[in-house]
């Protein structure tokens, strides 16, 4: 463990910022401000995903830019609230009698899970997202995205006191569904036509080569203009529905399910409290801690590869490096930053960070840029958002969720290899039942199926000469396939009680772990019992050294190559 | 899988049946009469670990020899109550408030149990105690055996009202101890220096060129009487303080805490009751079962380790086969014959095994004649059990336990794999916190271990000439590794964006999962936008074939050798 602080890697900003420029600072502001007019529809909307009133979707998409800022390893990525982390707030925070109770369950829930991320940064527990199989993180992506996509339907058909886990909504849903309200249903129809419209007419920005003539000020500035507008084009369907709604209002029609008020102005910057009453019950720190439970490790799990993932994604088409330590770190800060201002747990956002990345951020200055935004919207729009129609937020989830949702994994898994459908079925089913219990389960069970794989180790037989038996080991041997091997040589060499020579060729296994060399200590013995010699061919050096200390005498291993092996195996003893 | 019934695996008694004889049956009775002699004291004993009145101790005892004799596939093991098993049931049935309950959650959990291990046998998921890590198996055993121990001391003492859990019961040990029971802790003592006395006299049987002259007729016979009176040390320590204690009874004298009132005959013949009353609240069969919980995975499969690992051991001395989804099958059915005879849960038993091989047992029908003597007992001795002193069933349970607990595996683990004492520490303390989370805690910290130790592949950089890069893999890939590969062939041969050539030599590469074809592919396309050439060298038939479906072209892959491959390396293209 290193003691001393690598600044440079842990103050990422201190390697950015001597070389800023005007012209990153140009970049960074568009780029900042187009985020920041993607963040306020979807703080919004991610609120209602994790049960939350509308604001504290808001009051998590500021400090994250801030302190990534100065923290950050990765110039693209922006973090703030998210469809996938709002879910499993709802799943921890939601149950309860008091709205009060849900907001101190959420804002506490940041602030744990920013120690927790903190912690796994301080001890470099980074490399956890490589153990987490891929077709867990995709069959839990999938089954989450789906999940909140059906939890929405209930607003675009303008429904209440739906049930948010996924059967019992489902049901309710198709019991209520002759009280839908066609103007909300009408409505979200449209938006999501809108929108759907909107991302198609994005223009592509080609080559030189792909355009006869180059494009003249008039078609640049066209298409400038079209490409921010189609990447508002969230913004520009809230506030185009707000106003609809509003009309109405003025002429006292409520046609719509509106939002309804959002508190105004800035959060408080205060202590969260980690303690709440509900009902008649108080609630006391260490209540929630038992309460929130397998919560503090998916959580800070699944946030942490959504926001690793994601920074790769864009390091490697970027060119540059992302730090996991570093990335845990600013998690960590920017999670207790949030939860001062009543937050809940935010991660990196993989359509803001696109988007990001699309409108030319130079650095990690842009989330300046887009905190800054979602400030001003709070200080001065608040009394304007109780005007936005719910369908209008929820066709905007509907959107974002669907492209989430990937089957083609399941296509390249079966053409390539079709035991890890098994994880990745497991997870998508049992995450219909509970998030956490899903990805618990997939995750046991892709261990099992990895294990099981390992179960039998490739073993090849050359066969006997004059009572010397030669074995090959193809690939190693792990603690699982030990029994294997030992049972191998012991059904071939050792049933009739004979005095024989075993030649057991080790050539590749690079590792060997400590129930491998007990169960080769014992193999041995039992060899001794029996006046039989058993030798160990070509094996590494490291392996032989365990070996040695496991207590097998130097005279076992020969350090022949297979020629000699053979040779061996050719001449009389 | 297969659906024709193998009957010979399935029924094993049909392969030894056939070849019974005369003397097969005296070696079987002498065996499972020794057997019942040490069954009947640790029947009675192990009921008080599971905290259940002492008949249900015998209850389990029984059964388990009668089905064994038909369905197990080891002429030794014989199965039965153990003082693991018995403090597993305590965890899950211990806490209620009437004894009745208690009683009920044993004879479930036996019932349940069998029908797991049963559908397990069926499933032939055998496997599953290959993949259980020697050292959270050695840790729980330990941590297990040293909290039955504690817990036996306040029997020794002579204390009562004594928590069952590890540290609650040593507190309160500490502030009770004024209270000991003199008479108790004199008589506990005196049986644990007279059964380490008798285990120490024990003759053992050494070849005859050890004796000077062959042994006289009187030698012989005297021998074999003092081996049994060794053997059958429990029972005759158990029957002489219930005499001593008889007479101080017959005089008015209750000197000792005796066990109390057992229950007189023969347990009914019924349907396990899978529901119970407890105080005022009803516990409906599925109350029990999601309180059972996560013993529904711990207790089957900590039992199939002890029944398997026992089973293998004196396979191996005594030169025959295990078959472990038929031990799966015996331990089903046996555990839900017991739970028809309000029995608790049992497996295999290392010292009655032991014991039964040194008998001289020929085949499975000893347990026959043990679950007659324990029937016998139930129908005959009954009454005068009661008599029988707590303190000497404790000092049987002390001695039984602490030759369990193994810490020269520590020293083992230090000499070869020191990464190996981290599950084995964890499993260790965890489980005298609760035995069910340990466990689980040991395997999870344990899988991390092994995936750890898989992060960082083995990757050889032979060098870069005529920019041709050529890397060599040592030992394979796994999903948790690929990243690490990739991002150092990105590192080395990806920085600028020169056009090369990488070949990746994967001649050790014996499997590929999902997650590495999905980056090897990707790398690929990595490569193809920076106009590099990727050259797969050496890669094995099947590991080929999943890239090929993953959609690698045909021609990134070059079968040469790595003579051939170097010999590239120097040739200009």
């Amino acid at each position: 463990m290193r003691f001393s602080i690598n600044w440079a890697k842990r103050l990422p900003i201190l390697g950015w910022l001597p070389h800023y420029s005007v012209g990153k600072l140009q970049r960074d502001f568009i780029a900042g401000l187009t985020v920041g007019l993607m963040v306020i529809p979807q703080g919004l909307a991610y609120a209602s995903i994790a049960e939350l009133p509308p604001q504290y979707g808001l009051y998590s998409s500021f400090m994250g830019g801030f302190i990534y800022c100065f923290l950050g390893s990765s110039k693209d990525i922006t973090q703030g609230p998210t469809a996938i982390m709002s879910l499993m707030v709802a799943m921890h925070s939601a149950d309860f009698h008091s709205k009060q109770s849900s907001v101190n369950y959420a804002i506490a829930l940041s602030f744990f899970c920013g120690i927790i991320w903190l912690l796994m940064g301080l001890f470099s527990l980074g490399f956890i997202v490589q153990i987490m199989p891929l077709p867990v993180i995709s069959g839990f992506t999938s089954a989450a995205a789906i999940t909140i996509g059906v939890g929405q339907i209930k607003h675009l058909l303008g429904l209440s006191n739906i049930p948010r886990e996924f059967f019992p909504c489902i049901i309710k849903i198709f019991t209520k569904i002759a009280g839908t309200n066609v103007w909300d249903l009408t409505l979200g129809l449209i938006c999501i036509f809108l929108l759907e419209l909107l991302r198609y007419m994005r223009p592509v920005e080609l080559p030189a080569h792909y355009y006869d003539s180059p494009p003249t000020r008039v078609q640049k500035v066209s298409r400038k203009f079209l490409w921010i507008l189609c990447t508002a084009r969230n913004a520009i369907i809230v506030f185009a529905t707000a106003l609809v709604a509003l009309a109405y209002h003025e002429k006292g029609l409520t046609p719509f399910t509106l939002t309804g008020k959002v508190e105004e102005g800035l959060p408080d910057f205060q202590f969260p409290s980690l303690k709440t009453q509900d009902k008649n019950t108080t609630v006391t720190t260490l209540d929630m801690i038992s309460d929130i439970g397998s919560g503090f490790i998916v959580i800070p799990i699944i946030g942490f590869v959504e926001n690793i993932v994601i920074a790769q994604a864009f390091a490697r088409k970027n060119h540059y490096e992302v730090d996991a330590t570093q990335e845990l770190i600013s998690l960590g800060v920017g999670n207790i930053a949030t939860s001062f201002f009543s937050g809940y747990p935010i991660t990196g956002s993989f359509s803001r960070t696109a988007v990001n990345d699309m409108s030319g951020a130079a650095t990690q200055m842009g989330g300046v840029f887009t905190g800054s935004v979602v400030l001003l919207a709070l200080s001065v729009f608040t009394p304007f958002f109780k005007y936005i129609p719910k369908a209008s937020l929820s066709s905007i989830i509907i959107k974002a969720v669907l492209r989430m949702v990937d089957f083609r994994i399941v296509k390249r898994m079966w053409q390539t290899n079709k035991i890890d459908l098994v994880p990745f079925f497991v997870t998508f089913f049992s995450c219909f039942y509970e998030l956490d219990i899903g990805i618990l389960c997939g995750v046991l069970i892709a261990m099992v199926v990895f294990l099981y794989r390992r179960l039998v180790p490739k073993i090849e037989i050359l066969g006997e000469i004059n009572g010397r038996y030669h074995f090959k080991l193809h690939g190693g041997v792990t603690y699982v396939g030990i029994e294997y091997l030992t049972s191998k040589v012991r059904e071939k060499a050792l049933v009739n009680n004979k005095s024989v020579v075993i030649f057991l060729e080790c050539s590749t296994m690079f590792e060997c772990d400590f129930t491998v060399t007990e169960g080769l200590v014992q193999l041995y013995h039992e060899c001794g019992d029996r006046d039989t010699k058993l030798i160990f061919c070509d094996v590494r050096k490291d392996v032989k050294e365990m070996l040695l200390n496991a207590g097998l005498p130097t005279e076992l291993f020969k350090s022949d190559l297979p020629e000699d092996l053979s040779g061996l195996l050719n001449t009389p003893m």
